[in-house]
């Protein structure tokens, strides 16, 4: 894979949190011109755009945001996989790179929302006839599974938000920097047993940005390059004789991912999931293989996915406290991992780690990323 | 770009037209099965799937569409690129081939509209806000400075339409299969001067399904393959000193695409382009260098883009009378290359065409593709 060689060779962020006084071009810049910066790149070194959003879902977005950079010419995508679509406009963007078209390539991710907007949508949706209405009910639903087959408790799955929390406070674009005991985690309004308020990621507007660019121009640049060795995406099979446990094929985009990239779980030094709700967490990390079915929830009480521990995850708050612009997810988790694997990361900053993994799931599909230096 | 090769080996339609009872997970799968049929292959032979749409911004309309065919788990991306959108999105599922990455890919394009949509958006619409609604308004600007440079008419316009009715009538896909005579069309209800009402695409539900193969997979399946041998995306660039005769850059994408082509307009013996509202085909032709700038008006008054004449042009009835779902319009247009290259456009086949052009512009971005037997 030696010419295929994809690289970020920028990341940025808008900080997360509510910004009803801005709009999501403003967002959207601000995050694309800290990653041009980090690049050392300008707008006009960018060959190919792409968008990745979920709710502004108003004709010509990426247009509108990119227009903010610069009337350039260069193509833009809008790009659309629920709380997937920056890591899966990645994906394109590296596909793009790989496929020699372009040598430089950038994403946003952008959202602005609202509360209580999502919903199961379309023409058929047999969930929502069915009454699940909400996605904190199908993961408590998912947690309940775990907790009946393994003797998971509560606490591990609170523990997740505590561990997330307390790594936010060493984030400045976090949506919330306060530590939480696990009391306060455990007793918070219940919204869908086991799943408590506290175990819910909040509603978000944010961006972020990713340049990537192929390994001849990466190398050109001062910055460190980070490379994405190996990405693969999928949709969710609902297998009927064993309910999943998680969002989607996890487990397959891993292995497949881990086969790619010459790489095994054990070779991983950080890694960022789609923590919407706090059993994500512990799903994710044994459907990656880092630890055995079941033994997820011991691991985290443990404190084994704490920046000290075996496996750190989410060591920027995770969706749970940094935040969840859908949009923007992917991107922020892309971002957390090229800071890492530079060794950017400040007080946060994970023991030298080299390879790092990024796991993003959405309404209809899953992406898996591995990042290595 | 001998091992990066990307064919078309499979096109398919649902009828354009009013489809008030169906979904458009109906449209869309229709559209699929067609497609698979043609190439030979089952849903089972995908390994991406890319869906274009611009008005059911649901979330997961993809996931939706595709899982009607099966639930094989492939990554299905959903793509926005206003009435560009398929188009967009088969370039991206042929970047991917290209890339190594998978052999057969397949895009779903499909649109359920309603009347009186299409607005200018977001939060910071300048046009809106100075007037410029819609997009007739547009259109009839664009036409105004042509008939003022050029001496262009109103009926050049208008012969246009009336060429592309007559070949709506053979095309059984067509929502209007009604030839219109000059005098119908001058003297239909103005919308914005010169274009009157028959000289606007319509109001439209449909769907558009390409299957993309690399051309060792394609070399093993019964059907000639055609192949896509270039393909540019940009996004339009004003010019104050010289506003635009058209949606966006037409000509320099076609100037790329006929070079990495090594083809020229000459070598070009069919052609779809965007005739959303009539000016589009004679604006187009000249940027795609068939005629000079100012002698398309005279071209299409002759019979030049009949499909006897020198350049057929639209050859199914164009947006004008096939008509125009957004998302499902940039996959028609490939479908009509794709027969007329194949040799299986029945009576409206054009005499023995070796390179088709597409050209499918969209609000932020216009698309332009080669395909060659």
């Amino acid at each position: 894979m030696k010419n295929g060689r994809v690289a970020v060779v920028g990341v940025g962020l808008h900080p997360f949190g509510r910004f009803p006084d801005k709009a999501v071009e403003d967002l959207g810049r601000e995050a694309a011109l800290e990653a041009l910066r980090d690049a050392g790149l300008s707008y006009k070194d960018v060959e190919a755009g792409f968008l990745g959003r979920v709710t502004q879902l108003g004709i010509g977005v990426g247009q509108r945001v990119f227009g903010e950079l610069g009337l350039t010419g260069i193509p833009v995508t809008n790009v659309e996989l629920a709380c997937a679509s920056s890591s899966r406009a990645v994906m394109h963007a590296a596909d793009l790179i790989r496929s020699g078209a372009v040598e430089v390539a950038m994403v946003i991710g952008v959202e602005k929302m609202e509360r209580g907007m999502l919903q199961p949508g379309g023409e058929r949706s047999y969930q929502a006839l069915l009454g699940l209405t909400i996605l904190p009910g199908a993961y408590a639903m998912m947690a309940r599974r775990h907790m009946h087959l393994y003797g998971t408790k509560p606490e591990h799955f609170a523990k997740v938000s505590v561990k997330s929390h307390k790594n936010a406070v060493h984030n400045p674009y976090a949506q919330y920097r306060t530590e939480l005991t696990l009391e306060e985690v455990l007793n918070s309004r219940m919204i869908a047993d086991p799943i408590t308020l506290y175990q819910c990621c909040p509603t978000s507007d944010g961006a972020s940005a990713v340049v990537l660019a192929s390994e001849r121009r990466a190398r050109q640049l001062s910055n460190q390059p980070v490379y994405l060795t190996a990405w693969a995406g999928g949709t969710p099979i609902f297998d009927p004789d064993e309910p999943g446990l998680s969002e989607g094929p996890t487990a397959l985009l891993a292995r497949k991912v881990y086969q790619a990239a010459s790489i095994s779980p054990q070779d991983v030094g950080v890694c960022q999931v789609h923590d919407a709700f706090s059993p994500g967490e512990i799903f994710t990390i044994e459907e990656l293989g880092f630890v055995k079915p079941g033994e997820g929830g011991p691991f985290v009480w443990e404190g084994g996915t704490e920046i000290t521990g075996r496996l750190p995850v989410n060591t920027d708050g995770g969706l749970l406290s940094r935040g969840h612009p859908m949009g923007a997810t992917g991107g922020a988790m892309i971002t957390e991992i090229v800071r890492q694997l530079r060794g950017q990361a400040g007080p946060r900053q994970v023991a030298d780690p080299k390879v790092g993994l990024v796991q993003n799931a959405g309404i209809g599909g899953v992406n898996v990323l591995a990042f290595q230096v």
